[in-house]
């Protein structure tokens, strides 16, 4: 299909494109392009180095339904388009042409690549050639949404910008040194060697981030930290940080094992699948399917996969939102206590994603649960989000810290890029 | 099938009738027959109450099998049967056959059943009759390997004992109590509504039992303790007890859920089954019976589903029996952590089941791992299980009691059928 037919641009947030071309070279030492390619989505940035100023931000929502549209972000200002219908393919050239109509192409001097699924192969950020595309390639069994659309991704930009290094940054590899007892299964030992089910972990770009960011407001080195990192956003996981890598974490083999997400179960018994299976004659894809898209916060409550609209309606009195609340805090506090045995001794305990940067009750509901591992909130400075005071939450006779700080994974590529190519 | 055409009498325990029934009449006041039907075996106790002394402990083994076989023992003499091939109908009638030569019938006071599944509908022990049965017939869908033989065992028994009161003893009651947001899974709602899709937990008889020998041990009132119970056998949980009653287990709505066991594999990820029905094109119910059968310490280690055997095995260098032993001890101090959540303090940890009460290297390895909670063994009296020192094995000055305590669920069910009664 030619989704480009449907395009209509909005000139609602236009700008000259002067104010943009002159906004965006004016910083620039190095220029790295970020893409990062969801199953229906697609997030550009353009990120100065070393100075780290975000230049340029791109957003392709809702591929493939009705409502796709494409935006731009430049200094505070959005320019939107609306690419109804379009695909990957499609929004990916309507993104870069868009953005070479602001930025010279010749000045960007790298493309740094999110790939979701990194197997037991990329342990660490890896400068792309066509040896390691294939491998990305023969991983995509692990991740089947996600990483043939990476690959996509990882193509259309090298077409468009061939004389530059591109750099692939993998969710997974920030766990890679978790140790088998963690990162094992207890199940036929052959399902390890003969297909690679073991526990890989991801949002490993953003733990490692919010890590570094809260051993600087800690004021210590980050490899001397042990941290617990709960990246809460649509996706939810936490992490266990000691000597500067993950050594457990609660998401596995796939993104569906865990904590409660928006959608998503997170743990279950292993023995539903079959009862459900009998009980409904649902196939195992459908069983499945409900457990990524129909469960979570939004299955419970039967309301929304929304934690703010959840937390609004507990307020009101919706027994199931609140009780959706409720259990999303009571497993991340008991997978933050689990989490706790990989690192012995807590030094804080680190809020990120979009529930953990803005919503107070959830930090509070949770923290509250752990106060036998030494942790309390100050309730001003948690309502304040940290903002107010370096990031800090916790009461300041807390045995330990409690921080709220806001993840950027683009970020993180852009430094990722760098060291790869430094 | 006659099964009774295939036994053959082994004298080679064989003390005379005479010596059993003497044995069995001095001391009963209360005399209950405790029945304890599995998959593929029988236990059966007549048990004195309220002097809770064992008068004599039946066995049928390995049912449907070539070596199936049948035992009494009494006053640690033990009378051995073969019934190779015989099915649990036959087994039970010789083994209610064999009581009956030894023990007459009229001193049997009352029959305890342990049923293990008594879903939303049974929260405590209940004195059987017609409609009682329906509902345990009605639950079979949640426990279609074990209601169904239990329901048998209860039929066989009131033939042969009409004129006597039939008690049964849940294996989930004791968790009835388990707050929503640690019952419930994050899942489609009306999976809960429809179908009882939640979190019951198992092995309540023996956490109950353990939590209150504890108690005692601890000279606290059971209702004020707030303990952590590991009962560890073939299959292993854990559960968070509080005010008198369970709060949180690992077990869930199956027994596969929770701690890696002797086959089974305990948590997984909720997407593994789909990615392995894809790699291998297995069925869910080969990948199910794959996580019951074939996985957990077996599974790890391809070598034993039996702890000592892997205990020894690591010490004699066995990688992957080490690696083994790890998962288990890690994966059990995760989540006695994370239940530590549902307490907030923790009075004590008590270890109990075959594992539970034997292995010296599992309680260190576990215990080792939870020192940020404040525990900590004593060596010499671990590595006497307890037996000199009143059950603990903790440091004096650790801040959470570790206790062994033997398991005794048939006496538990005789104490429960004695409540019911009175």
């Amino acid at each position: 299909m030619n989704g480009s037919r449907l395009w209509l641009i909005s000139k609602a947030h236009s700008p000259s494109d002067t104010t943009y071309r002159s906004g965006l070279s004016a910083l620039a030492e190095k220029m790295i392009l970020i893409i990062n390619t969801g199953s229906s989505s697609i997030k550009m940035a353009l990120i100065d180095m070393p100075s780290e100023k975000l230049l340029a931000e791109g957003m392709a929502e809702r591929l493939g339904e009705a409502g796709a549209s494409v935006s731009w972000t430049v200094a505070d200002t959005t320019q939107s388009f609306d690419i109804s219908g379009a695909e990957h393919l499609a929004a990916m050239q309507q993104m870069l042409d868009s953005l070479f109509l602001k930025v010279n192409k010749q000045q960007i001097t790298a493309v740094g690549h999110r790939v979701v699924h990194g197997g037991e192969r990329f342990v660490a950020p890896v400068r792309l050639d066509h040896a390691a595309m294939a491998e990305i390639e023969s991983l995509s069994h692990l991740a089947p949404l996600h990483n043939p659309s990476n690959l996509l991704g990882i193509r259309v930009l090298m077409e468009h910008l061939p004389a530059i290094p591109h750099v692939a940054v993998f969710d997974t590899a920030f766990h890679h040194a978790m140790p088998p007892h963690a990162s094992l299964y207890a199940v036929p030992y052959h399902w390890y060697s003969e297909y690679g089910v073991r526990r890989y972990g991801f949002h490993g770009t953003s733990h490692h981030y919010v890590g570094q960011q809260a051993a600087g407001l800690l004021g210590r080195e980050f490899d001397d930290c042990r941290l617990l990192t709960a990246h809460l956003g649509n996706g939810c996981s936490a992490a266990a940080i000691a000597g500067g890598v993950s050594v457990d974490t609660t998401m596995g083999m796939t993104p569906l094992e865990g904590l409660v997400m928006g959608t998503r179960s997170g743990d279950v018994d292993p023995g539903l699948h079959d009862f459900i299976a009998r009980q409904r004659d649902d196939s195992l894809a459908t069983i499945t399917d409900a457990l990524n898209r129909q469960s979570g916060l939004l299955g419970i409550s039967g309301l929304s996969n929304d934690m703010r609209t959840l937390l609004e309606a507990a307020d009101a009195g919706h027994e199931r939102a609140r009780l959706a609340v409720d259990l999303f805090c009571y497993r991340l506090a008991k997978s933050l206590a689990s989490l706790a045995v990989a690192l012995g001794h807590i030094d804080a305990i680190v809020f990120t994603g979009g529930i953990g940067e803005h919503a107070e009750a959830v930090r509070a509901k949770t923290v509250q649960q752990l106060a036998f591992l030494g942790a309390e909130l100050d309730g001003l400075k948690n309502s304040l989000h940290g903002s107010q005071s370096h990031g800090f939450i916790s009461a300041d006779d807390a045995n330990v810290s409690v921080l709220v700080v806001a993840t950027d994974e683009e970020k993180m590529i852009a430094r990722y890029v760098c060291d790869v190519l430094d």
